[in-house]
């Protein structure tokens, strides 16, 4: 089948991959298209040790499983579970022992034209979703992951750090939650602090901030150490920080100001899909306008150097259409 | 007044440093003895660029102030507030914008004949703490202020990472709340896992432990980048990382799996002297053979000295005797 690739350090696209074997209570989806996000460029300098079909932001269609999901347009969760132990028992599934996880660590991805996923991985669309959308899901399910472990209310001040894709997507979870009036999204691309703009959520652009540890909940979605360390200046003494991105460290990091000022820092990693789509249905998180390029499949590697662009938000691949 | 100095980058003893002035609201207290603590000789290496009288764990007897605390024997709570910022204002004193701090920011210290506090900042001591059990008063508070920040349940496996002064106060105040069973010291030193061990509470030296991600709650008294990369490979996923102590880091640190792992770091500072008062009233602390060397003011030089050596715990200074 079609794919792109990531093999001994590089990236490259194939017509003639096999196509995913399907173990017993998994399905077969024919991707209809699938999001680049920062994780799968940070694959390509080498995070996980990773070899294999890239990426796992994807919207499909079951073409082999169970006759109630045959042919419906489906959704997957990134994470294969064993179901046995600790942490599966515990209901903390996605922290499972023995996971794998689509297109980052012992699974193949979804930048090809079959990916097999267990069944219970598998979430069904309904028609309010469109492809577009659901191509959100996953770092949309990531985003709202946030509420599930922080309580944010009204009262609360909260800043998002980056205006990336998943900034983007943050900021309107928790404008959703905590009222637009009380989340401000920090970056330093125009066009994108205007998106947010558009939605009646605050844009400030980083030149024009006014660095002040008064900011209650701090989340963290730049990918670098530059926005931890801003993180570490905003967040008021006993207020929060929440982790979204993972960046290589190139120098020391104090970590004394989160002693001094009783900071609480929370790693934040995959969330609720159901929710997630039901935000994208009822319009509660508008993706639109969130698509700056896409690209067919075979040219998959052009698309990988589009998403490292400053100017892009998501960039999608066109796998199987219509 | 006899003291004992840190200036232009040098700690020196002398008997000609001027006593503190005493303002409106506070008392002036002759220091009976004083214990030396790892933050103490962080600031003999530059940390807080802190200049003045040394030092901020004592007891003492008030020589001046109001008739209800003349000549009572006390403990002084070392942040100095304004009570009308917007911490002290919702009930975070100890993180008052304006703050001062005994020894360690803008505020003289005790290692010297005398010191002034505010009187809301004094505890009086009852008959049962000993002058040498008040010495420990203020690190245990900041010990049992770990209480106050995470619910610690006797389901709970806890570790303490470091063996030293602030390490043997928290693992027992730990295993008051959780229970001995389920809290483990993990240090390197044979003596101190020893002190722990005859306390009830296990002690793992470093070199036999199995390091694993199984703990839900790991406590980092280390004070160095060592242990706080021993804390992520030891805490569950969805488990919590308590920062107790501050290191200056030298090496990169890779936050990355506090978001893969979804772990939750608290950081930790002043506690509640009330409740340490208590506890050491109550012997559910024992701090009797954790001081192991002790000096007359006049030899505070060589005191701190021998304060930074693996073999001591607590190193108490005898300033105003009987």
């Amino acid at each position: 089948m079609r794919a792109l690739v990531f093999e001994n350090g590089q990236a490259r696209y194939t017509t003639s991959h096999p196509e995913p074997a399907v173990k017993d209570n998994e399905v077969l989806i024919a991707v209809t298209c699938a999001g680049i996000c920062s994780t799968d460029l940070e694959i390509l300098k080498g995070y996980m040790g990773y070899s294999g079909v890239l990426g796992h932001e994807f919207v499909g269609v079951v073409v082999k499983g169970p006759r109630d999901l045959k042919d419906k347009r489906v959704v997957g969760e990134i994470n294969c579970v064993c179901g046995k132990c600790d942490m599966c028992l515990s209901g903390l599934n996605n922290h499972c022992r023995e996971r794998t996880t689509l297109g980052i660590k012992g699974h193949e991805g979804v930048f090809a034209e079959y990916v097999s996923l267990p069944r219970r991985n598998v979430h069904v669309l309904s028609d309010a979703v469109s492809n577009d959308q659901a191509v959100f899901v996953e770092p949309l399910a990531a985003a709202l992951q946030i509420v599930k472990q922080v309580s944010i209310e009204p009262r609360h001040k909260v800043i998002v750090i980056g205006d990336g894709r998943l900034g983007l997507l943050t900021v309107q979870a928790l404008a959703a939650h905590g009222g637009k009036g009380n989340v401000v999204l920090l970056g330093k691309h125009q066009e994108k602090l205007l998106f947010c703009e558009k939605r009646g959520i605050q844009g400030t652009h980083l030149d024009d901030m006014i660095f002040r540890p008064e900011w209650d909940i701090v989340v963290d979605c730049s990918g670098s150490e530059a926005g931890f360390a801003d993180a570490c200046r905003l967040v008021r003494p006993r207020g929060k920080i929440v982790l979204k991105s993972t960046w290589v460290a190139t120098a020391p990091v104090d970590l004394s100001p989160l002693v001094i000022n009783e900071i609480t820092v929370i790693g934040s990693r995959c969330g609720p899909f159901p929710e997630a789509i039901n935000a994208l249905a009822a319009d509660r998180v508008v993706v639109n306008g969130l698509i700056t390029s896409r690209f067919p499949l075979a040219e998959g590697i052009e698309a990988l150097e589009q998403a490292k662009k400053a100017n892009q938000i998501k960039v999608v691949l066109d796998i199987n259409q219509g």
